[in-house]
């Protein structure tokens, strides 16, 4: 019976460690050894992480009893069900209860960990997550946020909502400012970021009507919140270094980073079969291999894997559905750097701050 | 006298050539002399072409009376004036009577040219081009469509609208589809193009409302207009291979190409910085020098260069403002290709069935 024994020596006790994570093992596209993987290596590199993982509990155990770094530093919390990347997020609401995904999110709900890594269908992990969550007071729409390859010299900038929902007004926008602002601050270390509304031009006559009432917004609450207000960017601002933080609706930018993702996959493709074509180029991508390999890495979408999602009672990583453990590390890694530095208590009181400066100066 | 001898011997008559293409000589960051340059490198590769270029006559002559492929093909049409980047649409629709672009328009609604090519500022030449050429019957916004290195057999994508208004409702999105199948059908010569609507997601119940009427429409039309309609598509198929033609609107669709450019830019640019790291790396650099040229010619922008206006009474190709003569030589082709193949008027045909088909379906 090792697995009871393993069990209690785990769960007897709550994990005693600084930063708990809640991880959904279930419902990546590679299963959850993947998963499992990712977390050893994530408990080897930050000693400070212990783990409640979700999911069947006998198929986890085993996983977990042939990782060492994960001794003593996991609890598994038994869920048999998974939700699938074909489920309708209003299904999973109805009748996910016995997800792995949703015992994911209750964890963070009832206090156990700061933050829930899940790399399961985002429609449905949004779903759960409003439901059990909440939004923060002050909160309309939550947002997905993720990073993404650029000029900078923190190497990414942020672009937020990038498929939390299709609409955005003005007030949303602001908010979307405000908790990006918030995000960069802590997940990249930038004091005070730049701002930055997408819209087809940079002159303030652009656009729609909603962007020119959210430029002034943002603009309006530059001072308060800490942040440079650039105004308006194009998509060629994505990966450039006129803002770090790019704020736009989920529709917008949810096309954008599909198109950016796709743009450079084919580009990758294209490059690997320039290098196939004669024996002179096979010999030239022998040569420059270190030096694509160190491109590779800089532009790696797995290396700025992970969505979050803000304007919730609680911090949620979205990792890629097809994450291998490199991938699942660099969520992890993301999720304890926001769960170290009490980003979410952060993030609630710059809003909190926000609203009631915005009934001040109504009255 | 040579400017008035060669001024008679070519503009005495009107230019017989099978293609009169009205070119905007200025209004491009490199000046007439790039533009003029690329329509002698057309002129050389497609004897059937004539050129009405329009500009200020006395820097033209001398640029023209230069190229020898150019000699008793060109009329010039002197316009003093020129359309900045900086210029506001509204106030060159009311002041913009003596510039090259206005113009140049001009030489299409006179009928004296089949399609206008410009390299100037786009939101003007729109502005020009609605008030001058007017919208063809049955079309509520025209649109730009632009192609898109793609994985098709083709080597590109068609996508619209990439700008020329920020917002369509679903017939707009149905017309957007009829115009870029016409225009796939003459301009990459597909007998049935695929048609798909950018969207977040492929499921049918994903996305803002107008989308989910728009799809209806465009399912209906399908079979009466010879296109297969593929649903809805993500911003990663942009650059795939599921589809031939991807309709949006015009804010979507310009955030959409500006994000796939500027990534394709940094990585372009951080290539160029990994081959430079190294010894190895440059030599590496020397050796994969053809195949590198390979890739860039597939991927190169100038190759793609030119954005068609659609849905108006003639056909306006814009060129990229920094176009430089290559650029300029592939607007050109373009514009050649659609004014021999009498694309407008098979567009304005197209058109025309549809609307009396969704007139009579109504009765």
């Amino acid at each position: 019976m090792t697995a009871l024994t393993s069990d209690k020596a785990d769960a007897g006790a709550a994990l005693d460690f600084p930063i708990i994570l809640s991880v959904d093992a279930m419902g990546g596209d590679a299963g959850p050894a993947v998963v499992v993987s990712g977390c050893s290596t994530s408990a080897k590199k930050n000693r400070d992480i212990g783990f409640i993982l979700h999911g069947p509990e006998d198929e986890l155990r085993r996983l977990v009893d042939r990782r060492k770094h994960l001794r003593g530093r996991c609890i598994i919390r038994d869920a048999r069900d998974v939700v699938t990347m074909d489920d309708k997020p209003s299904h999973v609401v109805r009748n996910g209860k016995g997800t792995s995904m949703w015992s994911a999110v209750e964890s963070v709900r009832a206090g156990e960990a700061t933050v829930a890594v899940s790399c399961g269908n985002t429609g449905a992990l949004m779903a759960v997550s409003m439901i059990r969550l909440r939004k923060l007071p002050g909160v309309n729409r939550p947002a997905i946020a993720v990073l993404w390859p650029s000029r900078n010299p923190q190497g990414f900038n942020v672009m937020l909502d990038v498929g939390a929902d299709v609409r955005a007004d003005a007030t949303d926008l602001l908010r979307f400012a405000l908790m990006g602002a918030s995000y960069a601050r802590n997940g990249m270390d930038l004091r005070r970021p730049r701002i930055g509304l997408l819209n087809v031009g940079t002159e303030e006559h652009k656009g729609r009507p909603e962007l020119k009432e959210a430029f002034e917004l943002i603009r309006d609450h530059a001072d308060a919140a800490e942040f440079d207000f650039v105004g308006f960017v194009e998509g060629g601002d994505l990966p450039g270094d006129v803002a770090d933080v790019i704020v736009t609706d989920g529709f917008t930018g949810n096309v954008a980073i599909k198109t950016g993702e796709g743009t450079a996959t084919l580009i990758g493709e294209l490059l690997r079969e320039a290098f196939r074509f004669t024996p002179l180029s096979r010999l030239a991508s022998v040569l420059a291999f270190t030096s694509m390999r160190r491109l590779k890495k800089r532009i790696d979408p797995r290396r700025v894997n992970g969505g979050v999602f803000l304007g919730l009672n609680g911090t949620v990583v979205k990792s890629h559905g097809g994450a291998d453990s490199t991938g699942i590390a660099a969520a992890i890694k993301l999720a304890a750097q926001l769960a170290e530095l009490g980003f979410n208590d952060k993030l609630a009181a710059r809003i909190a701050r926000a609203a009631s400066a915005a009934e001040e100066s109504k009255e």
